[in-house]
């Protein structure tokens, strides 16, 4: 039976997805396109012509397709979907929270979700429940693996262990790929360097490998967000991200400032503070990095500074996120998962990955 | 709809498997429970009653349950389960070839195959094309996670990586647990040992670390199949796993000692051969390690022994299994998963998860 898809964003992420999807043997049919200016939908009567994903660019020029001059709200999208002659599934490739919040009114009417958008995951916990509870009631599925770690099966495999009953007793890694290509140049495990932090910033958010508001990395909140989906998936009732001691490494003096331009401007005033840090760990032998950790029997989540061992594992990722997983199974030898998490064609790949599990698993 | 179970082996993972069935929410029905002395059958009028699993070892004394006095052929278990009133699913957690030949006759008739049994995938070339062909054909799945890295989602991840359209360039690791184990034990990366590397085998086999005969875990071909396996789900055509170089770690004199006790008697006469490995890497600042690798431009796959630094990952895996996956996408920082990977608890971990997501597709 054919399978319908509507997908949510074309920005770095979505871009790589639809590109994906227009190589994609057997894919299925592509019938909304939204962004922010402008959604694209195949005709009501027959859903058909579809939109054609290897041209997605120019679809929009696509005799018969119906263009509308802004975004469809997401009941209007749920309804042209939920319409469609077979099972449909929204890929929301945005970071929008409007939109997670409607996914329980998605799966209800048996859409299935899948997304790298953490918002509908890590906010309340009722959202979370409303989730999970709308897919059971819809029969529709839910797939969300690069929500944490970019591609690496971080969920997929902490899944697992607790479906067959293994019992989780710590979680910690770096699961920030901007804020560990950050701590690795400004202190390199081997080595030294003499860049400064707001020098180092600036060149990260010049090529991209920060949000444009650098704040938004250095807040440490998209990481408490992966935080609380972790620890949420193996059972614990976080409220919400802001729950837990999260460190963040935006000085207090800067954290409301209207614009990212100044914010950027006034940086460079407390780089004596950040040279600071580097040269207590240095007296000790060790190199500090920004890390995250869940502790099971105390419930203990926290986000932030710590002193590493030069050869530690987590000193040496140069840019890499690690995720360590200690369970009652695995004993001493924790399951660990490592590489170079983020970037849009690695997260398109992680959401591309779900779809084919929801499709295989709808089939 | 019902699903029905079929378990061949009651080995240390088949025991642990059928153990975690007994506490699974929602199990398939257990209705064919076979091991080499005796199989146990619901009666096939209603299939009913199913076979407790919770108390498996002495539900033999089940009443009306039906008990051979042998072990059934693959082609009666195959009649059998494919004659369930709903969709039946095969687990096969022994290591014979012989039931992993007739798996294209289970898959034909719809009944799904999971297993940990490396021989059905890195045989010949041409069953592993039945294999899959049969699938299709009989519209059954096919999972066999737990035939490489234990429960780690090797697999699962190769699999998610080439069906996104990523490219795979190269692959290497540490593959097998018992030899990760004995190389850190003869040569730890930090720190020195006195040991003889018989004396250390001969350890590991009394506590169970090795196979009976130890020659099946030196010979290096338990790692070659994994290799084998990999390379095949990557799209090259291995042959079998004696189309490409294993260094056995097996001296040639004593492989064709008649029983595994004499084989360890001569032993030691080669501790010095051993030793003299160990000093020759000593003498570079680098220890010994038992590693494989699939370089895919060149189609070049190896297992033998390499030097590594010693604060390199694989000199410190201390028995842990590792794999990295080198990829287009993934770039210079490759996708690693490691962990300790081996044991029946943590393999049957990777079966059970492997049914669930069966059941989850067949539902």
């Amino acid at each position: 039976m054919a399978m319908y898809l509507g997908v949510v964003g074309v920005g770095g992420v979505g871009s790589a997805f639809i590109e994906q999807l227009g190589r994609l043997p057997n894919a299925p049919e592509l019938i909304l396109l939204s962004r922010s200016s402008q959604t694209l939908l195949s005709p009501k009567q027959d859903y058909s012509p579809r939109i054609p994903a290897a041209d997605w660019a120019i679809a929009a020029a696509t005799p018969l397709l119906i263009k509308t001059g802004h975004a469809l709200s997401p009941k209007e999208m749920a309804e042209y979907l939920a319409s469609a002659p077979g099972r449909a599934i929204l890929v929301d490739t945005t970071t929008d929270l409007t939109l997670a919040q409607a996914y329980p009114l998605f799966l209800q009417k048996g859409i299935s979700v899948v997304t790298p958008n953490k918002k509908g995951f890590s906010s309340d916990l009722s959202l979370w429940h409303a989730i999970f509870a709308s897919a059971a009631q819809g029969n529709a599925l839910v797939y969300h693996q690069a929500t944490v770690g970019g591609s690496l099966p971080v969920l997929s495999t902490l899944r697992d262990l607790v479906a067959t009953g293994d019992e989780i007793i710590r979680i910690e890694g770096v699961l920030s790929g901007s804020l560990s290509l950050l701590f690795d140049q400004f202190m390199p495990a081997h080595g030294s360097s003499d860049e400064q932090w707001s020098t180092l910033v600036a060149h990260a958010r010049e090529i991209g490998h920060t949000e444009p508001d650098p704040r938004d990395d250095l807040n440490g909140m998209d990481f408490a967000r992966k935080l609380t989906i972790l620890a949420r998936v193996i059972g614990l009732d976080v409220a919400n991200p802001d729950s837990f001691p999260v460190e963040s490494l935006i000085p207090a003096e800067l954290s409301s400032l209207p614009s990212a331009a100044e914010f950027m401007d006034q940086l460079p005033r407390f780089d004596a503070q950040m040279n600071s840090l580097k040269d207590k760990a240095r007296n000790q032998g060790k190199v500090v990095r920004y890390v995250g950790s869940i502790d099971v029997p105390t419930k203990a989540i926290k986000v932030g500074l710590q002193h590493f061992d030069e050869d530690s594992p987590i000193a040496n990722l140069k840019g890499s996120q690690i995720i360590s997983m200690y369970t009652k199974r695995y004993g001493d030898m924790p399951l660990i998962l490592k590489g170079g998490g983020g970037g849009g064609e690695i997260t398109a790949m992680a959401v591309m990955a779900d779809l084919l599990k929801v499709m295989g698993r709808l089939n």
